[in-house]
């Protein structure tokens, strides 16, 4: 295992992305507070949504705040990562800018505006876990941040207006893993409109299931994984209840009631 | 104006991230397809929630659809991108690999599912957007298409468990823009938990506020834009009907509706 040297090197983002793994063991090492900075700054320079930058960044320097949401994920590695970030809708800050500026806070409740603010976190998230990568660190995105979000909400004390999005955990590589195989290209893309047709799947999914059988997850004591569409059968029956009901989160977190209350 | 030269360069990413500028006027050159294909596979690679790659691509190459999401748009360069992706929410096709292995399609329709796809969306767009710019392609991010979802989901032909979330137009820049100036970084990086404080947050945007107003948003015919905080309350108070049933044309897709009836 040779993990790549940070500040070796400024990879070429093609590069970078085309040989995307997600790692979740890292070196002890703390990652410098420059690289961190340089990185809070690619978050700054993404695009938002009509410039709005509805969008905040927690970092998670605590090893007690790590601890408490790595239980809410029931990833340990969320403990772990050296360094541990959470993308937040944030439309808290534009609210109070409206409310000083003699407006009507609660105009930045509208869903429309929480699907604005989700997006800028996405968008941030992907940003720095790619700028990451090509600095030569491992990371984790940990969607499982929302596996409780009335947890994690108490956690990071977030107030009206802000909701918890995407997790990313990151620093220097301690393991090597396989790049995972992805399932055919035209099945994922199609040309101006979806395809209305009634071919079955299954048949097109074999030849991915097969070779996705030949992928060792580390995640899994380095054991064979299931076939891909006997995890699909198996992510989507095991649904977690906390999980389901994300949407009234949403709302506790006081979005979408001004105007859904019109309608 | 010296654009720079697709595939006579492969930026490094941080590079590339940290001079980001939306392009919104492009030469008329195709994007090589061999560049679009090497940005598909980039699109491909992005990591997806619990790896169910439950988000697609709708690559629009009929000028006549071009012209269609332009109009739900409202921008004109929507029609006149050289490359016009969609990045889609889809849970359709996942739904129908439960049916034909046998188990309940509408499981993949639940609000939690339908968020890991927004998100999934999301990353691939942002990857794809970086990726493009450091090939020397401009480009922007188009919530614009969400003005009208239903019209949207028309023109695209989205079937059950699909959603339109964000497009990218992108191609040979033709315009040299400033870098738009960004809200200082501690008002949106925070540590360990969310500031609980009291204090006014304009005194803090004074000289973000005059720094906006230097800048020339090429959008607005070269014309010095509003304060930042002026921004804000314009954009606020200007919500577009169709945006803000947002939600409901995401159940009209078939979304939250099996597990919203238990609860």
């Amino acid at each position: 295992m040779t993990p790549n040297e940070p500040n070796k090197r400024n990879g070429g983002a093609m590069d970078v992305a085309l040989t995307h793994r997600t790692i979740r063991a890292f070196q002890e090492a703390a990652v410098p507070e420059e690289d961190v900075r340089r990185l809070l700054e690619v978050a700054r320079m993404t695009a938002s949504s009509v410039g709005m930058q509805a969008s905040s960044i927690l970092r998670i320097t605590d090893p007690k705040q790590k601890r408490r949401l790595s239980e809410v994920s029931g990833q340990p590695y969320v403990a772990t990562a050296p360094e541990l970030w959470v993308f937040l809708v944030d439309q808290h800050r534009n609210a109070k800018v409206l409310k000083e500026k003699g407006a009507d806070g609660a105009l930045a409740l509208d869903m429309d505006f929480f699907f604005q603010s989700f997006t800028d976190a996405c968008l941030m998230a992907q940003n720095v876990n790619l700028c990451a990568e090509s600095l030569g660190y491992g990371a984790v995105f940990l969607g499982s941040l929302l596996n409780d979000p009335g947890r994690t909400i108490e956690i990071l004390q977030l107030p009206q207006g802000t909701f918890p999005v995407l997790g990313l955990g990151f620093g220097r590589p301690d393991q090597d893993p396989q790049m995972k195989p992805r399932m055919p290209m035209q099945l994922r893309v199609f040309t101006n409109e979806y395809p209305q047709e009634d071919e079955p799947l299954l048949p097109r999914l074999t030849e991915y299931d097969e070779t996705m059988q030949t992928y060792y997850d580390l995640r899994n004591a380095n054991q064979r994984v299931d076939s891909f569409t006997d995890q699909v059968v198996a992510r989507y029956s095991a649904g977690l209840p906390e999980r389901k009901a994300i949407l009234s989160w949403i709302q506790r977190q006081g979005f979408g009631v001004p105007h859904s209350a019109e309608q």
